[in-house]
């Protein structure tokens, strides 16, 4: 990967005074999950508890066509939110280990307390 | 408020199977918050740990036009993130109690576990 991915960055938004960079940051990872058909498929992979689910499955539960879906995929793979896996012809997707745990980090009401 | 809060939809992004309604809820608050401005506008208010902040603060923080500021306090009061109140010719903000908290509780890593 050529970027670290979103999902690493930034101090919390409850932590020590955020750089013009950290806010960029924050803002391209909250826009990767402000769409409704990345949501739904972080929903998916959520409900499956970390185990691999196949690009097939989100576009028969989504109804979208596979470029779409992979698509979306995408953008939460670049951000670090998910892992991808090559099984013969199909792509397999899971939520990155502590991924969701990060973000959950990033918005801890308490974050700056701790911090301080 | 016309609107339900946004920050008052909502299965949590680990819960249940989410419907579509859920699904755009979730879009119309990561959307909000994915915004450079308005990150940097409510760790300011975090940092304030719940005393209300007037919006020239915001200005001078931010550096941003009066206008600006106002639109994107607007954007986080109508997600149900902000309290406003008037003190003399100024408006004040602060973050509404239990708005993190939440916020939190949506990305919840554990919430299909609990819930199960």
């Amino acid at each position: 990967m050529k970027h670290l991915p979103v999902i690493n960055c930034c101090t919390p938004l409850a932590g020590s005074s955020l750089s013009n960079e950290e806010a960029v940051e924050l803002e391209r990872l909250f826009r990767v999950l402000g769409d409704r058909h990345r949501v739904r498929i972080l929903n998916i992979l959520l409900r499956a508890r970390g185990e691999p689910v196949c690009v097939c499955e989100f576009t028969s539960e989504l109804g979208l066509a596979q470029p779409t879906v992979s698509y979306h995929l995408k953008q939460l793979r670049d951000a670090g939110l998910l892992d991808r896996e090559k099984r013969g012809t199909f792509a397999y997707f899971r939520i990155r280990p502590n991924a969701m745990e990060r973000l959950h980090s990033l918005v801890e009401p308490a974050a700056l307390a701790r911090a301080v």
